[in-house]
């Protein structure tokens, strides 16, 4: 195997990438200015001693408590759960909510071997327990395990004095009725709303 | 900007690479086992120590002269000229061909500042001049500048003792006709031999 090969096997172990991106990939590695390799494989290797999970929400950051834990601007009475980091970075661009998160670090799924012991369930407890929290908002993928995961917490959370909410699912704006798949359309009605 | 935007922003410079993909990629890299960062990041910053073009046939080699060139097995009548060095892997994976390669390293592109100085025509009109072969494949992409540089090198070779060959285009095999492009049928349809 030569070098270029060898580079290409591991660009290949990347999520969305197939044999023939990962060469491609790699050619062009080979012709861009050495700055720019030099400046990516550094990043590559340095990536995870610089950001780790807040100890709190287990959001990535690079401080020792996140950015969303440490502002005096968000609503400390709402927490919103999801399954992974990038999750609230896409919540938090999009500018629809102000409160805090809470990252699981994935969804319930049983068939590969993770139950709700490998997610951060019991750091979820205990900081509702411990917190000032009115609502939980559970922004678990609308998928099989997303919707799994969301029933085992809300279970955990009965009896409690906290209203447990969850993103609704339906057909996404500007879509069109032809392209949904069936569980979606089945969802959007089960779902539907008075107008 | 924090570190994962930060390496975000140098993958989303790849090819094929969008702001989600990258974005997507660099979490993915926060979360592999460190072991393969370090290897993916020391192969991304080494590649272009250990891999130089050919200078006979351009193609990328970590020897001094690359193994078609240096090859006992091949036919050294035939010189196939391509893009691309990628292109020598893809003709040489098929075993469709066991000539020798020549690399040009792209086409003629005079909106892009790509004139035949550019390339490494001169260096292919030498070899040519210096060599025993009879035929020349051209095998630039069938694009308008593969079109343009399969001419421009065809015109320099006119007058010589030597066969001047392009690769036929037209629909691919196994493909339908309905999603043939027009300029594919256009094309299948000039070229169009007798049966």
């Amino acid at each position: 195997m030569n070098a270029i090969e060898d580079l290409a096997r591991l660009i290949k172990k990347l999520p969305g990438m197939g044999e023939k991106s990962a060469l491609r990939l790699s050619y062009h590695l080979l012709k861009t200015d050495p700055s720019f390799n030099k400046a990516l494989g550094e990043r590559i290797m340095s990536i995870q001693e610089k950001i780790h999970p807040c100890p709190i929400c287990g959001s990535y950051t690079e401080e020792d408590i996140c950015e969303y834990c440490t502002s005096p601007k968000r609503d400390r009475s709402q927490l919103m759960v999801v399954e992974e980091s990038q999750d609230t970075v896409t919540i938090n661009q999009a500018g629809i909510y102000n409160g805090l998160f809470h990252v699981l670090g994935g969804a319930i799924n049983p068939l590969n071997g993770i139950g709700p012991d490998k997610l951060r369930i019991k750091e979820l407890i205990e900081r509702i327990e411990e917190g000032n929290f009115k609502e939980v908002i559970i922004a678990t993928n609308p998928t099989e395990e997303g919707d799994t995961t969301a029933i085992y917490i809300k279970r955990l959370l009965e009896g409690k004095d906290i209203s447990v909410t969850r993103l609704a699912s339906g057909l996404p704006i500007g879509g069109d009725l032809g392209y949904a798949d069936k569980t979606t359309l089945m969802r959007s009605l089960k779902s539907r709303i008075k107008i």
